[in-house]
């Protein structure tokens, strides 16, 4: 488990709608999803499997007990991993970006086809990635008061705000009136953190955007019971989580 | 100027077979490319432009004196910077993969066709920007000696080692036979550094790729001479450089 894990006491396995969608994929198959159900980098992942309908087996990793299926594939054991005719892909971004070149006939189509806005979608995921998720950990588990930590609210809504005004003015999604594969990569982030409901001003268009993406069947389906994903964040708000992301966000590094 | 730039006594323009390059694409052209003459992040795009014989317009950027067309298109000023139908795109990996979709019919084609062999692509891209050059930066700027400049010559060495265990056993390049994106993107770092030189053991495989990627004409028509790239390590192994990389190498963060 690699990026986001919490700790021993984590509930065990998804609830709500994500139990039902677990269900539904538990049957051997050859494309296997290595997963921790409240991994937002793993839902990336699995927004795309949904969207596009590929046949898929989810699997279950308890981090503190990796299964060796998965250690074979990566030694590192982290989630989101892929098995794909035998061998291992990981990578959340590349993951979603893979399933959608190796399954071209399944719709919808989550890359726009026309060049600029594919390089389009790769600059804003790369800012999304280096910039947003280690803002939005500085400002979660930042253990000062008063203006530290509203200096780290500045930040985390100054990178949003720039996500923001790159959206298509319209939208409601960020490339316009189709939902696609930026709008995944952030996704798991938006829907996922209360903070987010604490902000104000300058955010029409983000709320716009939240309101059409919170809807997304792939998105509800993939969410577990929020009483599970609470204490998870609790530890990182107590700033103990012991992530590498959470130890990465405290050595004032990005994402590992 | 972004990454890399040096101080302001950085020799003026391209020298050697890069000058001849640059002044064979100084007429006006749609497709620009804001360049420095000494940026690797510059020279993965360029190497792409030539690869592929991509009509373009190079522009050298004074890092001290930034061009307003450049500030216009891109506030940071960074480079690369292309101008593409009067839009801005930057990020280097994002823009050689945008110049591979938007010249399709551009031989010879730098990115795989099979989904798998993509994905592996992207993977590795992402770990010679995220551990390769960081991890050349922190040993490249390391003041201390014996046992601490000891431990970043291992650290950069074991990360060199495990791009080259990914290499496709017979090569010469990373896939095999053929010359491809991924080779483009750490290219620049291969070519340019004397302190490759110092590695033995373990590293057969990486000194047949080196052979290879240092005969190709896009390689060595984009590389000035060397004494004028000198001064400009010189900085960072006294680790006086300024620029974004280095100041980020310093604070023990990655590639900004």
């Amino acid at each position: 488990m690699g990026r986001d894990h919490p700790d021993a006491d984590l509930h065990p396995e998804a609830t709500g709608l994500a139990a039902a969608t677990v269900k539904a994929h538990s049957a051997p198959h050859a494309l296997k999803l290595y997963s921790g159900w409240f991994c937002p980098f793993v839902q990336r992942v699995w927004i795309v499997l949904e969207e596009k309908h590929i046949p898929y087996q989810y699997i279950e990793v308890n981090p503190y007990h990796k299964p060796q299926s998965l250690l074979d594939l990566n030694p590192r054991g982290l989630v989101p991993t892929l098995q794909y005719q035998e061998k291992p892909l990981y990578e959340s971004a590349v993951l979603c970006e893979f399933l959608e070149e190796a399954f071209p006939e399944n719709k919808p189509r989550l890359m726009p086809e026309e060049a600029y806005q594919r390089a389009k979608t790769r600059i804003w995921t790369d800012f999304v990635t280096s910039r947003v998720i280690p803002a939005f950990h500085r400002f979660l588990q930042c253990q000062g008061g008063g203006e530290e930590v509203e200096e780290k609210r500045r930040e985390f809504l100054s990178h949003l705000k720039e996500f923001t005004r790159e959206m298509d003015e319209t939208g409601p999604y960020f490339l316009g009136s189709e939902f696609s594969l930026i709008d995944v990569i952030i996704a798991p982030w938006a829907i996922r953190f209360w903070v987010f409901d604490h902000f104000k001003g300058g955010l029409g268009r983000w709320r716009v955007w939240l309101a059409a993406v919170e809807q997304r069947k792939s998105v509800i389906e993939t969410l577990s019971e929020r009483e599970h994903y609470l204490p998870i964040y609790q530890r990182y708000a107590d700033d103990k989580a012991q992530s590498e992301l959470a130890k990465a966000t405290r050595a004032g590094k990005g994402v590992p």
